[in-house]
């Protein structure tokens, strides 16, 4: 078999000024960067006119098993493309940091990848750089400003903007800055999130555009005086300079799949303390562009679909048309209760039990006013009987469930998916978010534990409680919810498997993304850094003299 | 008068694909960075054949009143451009940090600037962003070591790897690093340099393809074991991913001036703890495609040629055939003894008692077997006495003197200059480095004390003598010296100005750039990571939203 990295050597790339071309966007409304990436311009979507159909792939809660969320999407916009449909895929782009410590890559697999990986999975056009330059200029303008005399009083105990790089580094979560004697800055605790993390990567995927992304960037929160009033950016006076970092970034990129679909990849927050989405301003472009715009979701669906429906489409306008669940035998088995090491095995028992986290992800889609089809991501291990019952479970909980093989076949592994996407988009749908803003933001919290996550309640420890009164100060309170749980259960605990019931869920803080535009409520403890494992990634990585890549995958 | 930016926004750029034809590179040669910028594959030189002449632009000693080194380059580079002569301008990227602190941009000035100028100033081709990943993946790469056992025995406290950012924030010159408790990292002390501070800025600019730059990534000093032997970045097995992180920056990139003389624009090393020239595959590049190659070294002629001709020319086997040394009135006065704030006035004598360190600076380009133009920087407060007592200072000198207007008229005003030039490269030159590498790290420096700053010889403290010993068992001793000194005075000491005679230089530290492969020397306290000022530029600038620039220049 062939690595990632090796099938997609092979491909045939067409250069992305024939790819635009296919989307009807005009060879002057690209910049190109290399032959195979370009920036959109907003020009370009002058001319667009479409309204296209925008289906979104989420997934059951992950297991260490893994489901193929990315390669799903891939290989689903890949099997539309063969059936002629006008069809984009709208993705994530990776994070450098996970690249070199476990992941090796995140652009699909198999035969189901965007193209150039090599360069999507590293600097790709950029976007995540400016995004740690501007984060860490508005973190020096900050320290800079206490150093020159504080005029506006900060008080250094409470400086919420930490800094940020696109590296998984532990060293870095804790730190004491500004050591060295009077010259060198004020001494203050703080640390350093990974670039994901940043609160400008969650505004640069909400943005509509320059102006937006400049409003947003002068509301971010970034301490409290010592009397206890908030400061935001915009007090700082650079916002200007800030949102000139963004002057590129925000455009955003097209690429392609190793079948010449084209690929729109933009953004990628991180799924607990963020939203988890790809940039709104590259699943609008799409939507203009292509008939069919397949777009995928963080984590699983309780995190990763609700806050694309009550985050993204509610902030945006958007309405979805159909959603799909991956699944694969082996993840449902080790929510039924099998240890990784015996995954193997055939287990039909295990299978039934787990599929009831299966089950309640696809009656929440159902409370959002969506059809969901299910596709199973099929292993090789996985047994003929064990994808019939799965087939057979699925029907009686009224979804459709399909064999999805792209990984090893491309979009010809993904022809059942995409007829079961059309039969789904072809279905009347009701799209509606799970709760009304307005609400008050310990009821929202309470509608989403109770309808989504099948918990008993919400609690509030008495830190979370008094923060409830800080955004009240912030004028935070008729704003979205971002939850901050673990994404292996549908309650806060990570051992809780399946579809687990009579839990509550306890938030344990609330933050306000007053630039974002939400309150993220924390749920357990989130890391926002992470560190390198014992054999980082970065170890197996190499190039030769005429620039062959070895070790992404 | 108009505003740089504004000067830059009202050019007609020319598609980058045909500024390099006019190379002789043809377009599948070329990876465009949008519509104005493009790297260079190295396919694009099998095809060239030229061998320039190779022009280097120095400087009398920095004023606080400008000299206008890169101004002059692109001046005289449009200025051998308008006579017919196929020229290239090869000149350093400018930082982001310093652009958004002091400085608002380095892309030259009025009207000779190389375009797109918001771009170059800001990520450009994203570059000095690789540097940054790859510089932090290493530090991670150490502090994971340690945490995951330490299997090399690395002293904590003999780690000499830093973290960079390219950010002007001097709150992170001392910090201490994972703090937080058992989970987060192993504390310890540290620190983060501007990222031009990087070795890996200098390995980049020094290599001469990725193989050479695996190499030199390999042997990077990282730190001491407890033992005392010294730990190489090739140890921690993650050479391969480092390189990979430079398989496009390595590429030199490709723009225009607002004449259109093509400009090669890449790497952008600091001139103090580095050698502070432009990469050598861009200088090499170059002379492969044009007649004329001008480039540009930093700060002063006593550090920026010295390192130009010593390190990169010896390294790279280059032949530079003339030099030009920028000067102004206003800064030979202030050379002289005028304060800042009078030199508005006519002052002859000064002009006369400055003008010795323009002399010191032309005996030292002869002393390197070169000949000397002096290029006179015109500033409106210049009078006609002073300009034409400079010109007779200079015959005197040896050293032809013309009036240089490039600022205001762009290549029309650096005429004079150009066929001065021609002039100096007609004559026979016998370039040679000042000292023998073989020699002493001791000797070599002493050599350059004496020949080039005019001291009566060097000191080492004793804390640099025990260094000495160390560049013994890092078999560092065979190797160039790079002189980390002040950029104000010829002597270590800021304050003499002009020709100062009857001083010692004193070394207090060296540092062994095992990769670069050169041995810092310094002579004074040098700051690797700037401040910001009470007024950061970035207060001043802004972009609409229809994307025009405000407050870069």
């Amino acid at each position: 078999m062939k690595s990632d990295v090796e099938i997609a050597r092979a491909a045939q790339l067409r250069p992305i000024a024939e790819i635009a071309k296919t989307l009807g966007i005009a060879e002057e409304h690209i910049e190109p960067y290399g032959r195979y990436k370009a920036k959109l311009t907003p020009e370009a979507l002058a001319g667009a006119e479409k309204n296209g159909k925008l289906i979104l792939v989420t997934a059951i809660n992950p297991t260490p098993a893994g489901e193929g969320k990315t390669t799903t999407s891939v290989g689903l916009a890949d099997a539309l493309h063969q059936q002629g449909k006008k069809t984009v895929v709208a993705l994530r782009e990776p994070s450098l940091g996970p690249c070199f410590g476990m992941k090796g890559g995140a652009a699909g697999g198999g035969y189901a990848q965007v193209v150039p990986m090599e360069d999507i999975n590293l600097h790709f056009t950029g976007d995540f750089h400016a995004i740690t330059t501007a984060h860490n200029l508005l973190a020096a303008l900050i320290d800079n400003h206490i150093f020159q005399g504080n005029a506006l009083d900060l008080d250094v105990n409470r400086i919420v903007w930490k800094r940020v790089l696109d590296i998984n580094d532990r060293a870095l979560r804790h730190v004491v800055t500004g050591l060295g004697g009077r010259v060198h800055g004020i001494p203050r605790e703080s640390g350093f999130d990974i670039t994901v993390a940043s609160e400008m990567m969650a505004i640069l995927c909400l943005a509509d555009g320059l102006a937006d992304m400049k409003r947003r960037l002068g509301r971010i929160l970034i301490g409290w005086t010592r009397g206890g009033r908030p400061v935001h950016a915009d007090e700082l006076g650079a916002t200007g300079a800030l949102t000139l970092l963004f002057k590129d970034a925000i455009k955003p990129n097209l690429v392609q799949t190793i079948e010449g679909t084209p690929a729109l990849i933009h953004g990628g927050p991180f799924a607990n303390i963020a939203h988890g989405c790809s940039s709104v301003m590259g699943t609008k472009y799409a939507l203009k562009c292509a008939d069919y715009v397949v777009t995928e979701a963080g984590f699983g669906a309780d995190l990763g679909a609700e806050k694309f429906f009550d985050i993204k489409c509610r902030l945006a306008g958007l309405a979805p048309d159909a959603v799909v669940i991956v699944a694969t035998v082996r993840a449902l088995k080790m929510n039924g209760g099998v240890p990784k090491d015996v995954l193997g095995t055939e287990n039909l028992d295990a299978l039934k039990k787990g599929a009831a986290n299966l089950e309640k992800h696809i009656e929440n889609i159902g409370k959002f006013g969506l059809p969901a089809v299910v596709a199973v991501n099929v292993f090789p291990t996985d047994t003929e009987a064990e994808l019939s019952l799965l087939e057979e479970l699925c029907v009686r909980l009224g979804a459709k469930c399909v064999r999805s093989e792209v990984w090893a076949k491309g979009g010809a592994g993904g022809l059942a998916l995409a007829d079961a996407v059309e039969e789904a988009i072809a279905k009347p749908s009701n799209f509606h978010p799970i709760y009304d803003e307005k609400k008050s933001i310990a009821e929202k919290i309470e509608t989403i534990a109770r309808e989504i996550y099948g918990a008993d309640g919400a609690d509030f420890t008495p830190e979370a409680k008094k923060q409830l009164a800080e955004m009240e100060t912030l004028g935070m309170t008729e704003t979205p919810v971002c939850m901050a749980k673990t994404q292996y259960s549908f309650s806060d605990n990570p051992a809780l498997l399946g579809r687990p019931t009579g839990f509550r869920i306890t938030v344990r803080e609330l933050r306000a993304s007053c630039g974002a535009g939400f309150v993220v409520a924390l749920t357990g403890s989130v890391l926002t850094m992470p560190g390198l494992p014992k054999q980082p990634a970065a170890m197996g990585m190499d190039i030769t003299e005429d620039g062959v890549v070895m070790g992404l995958f």
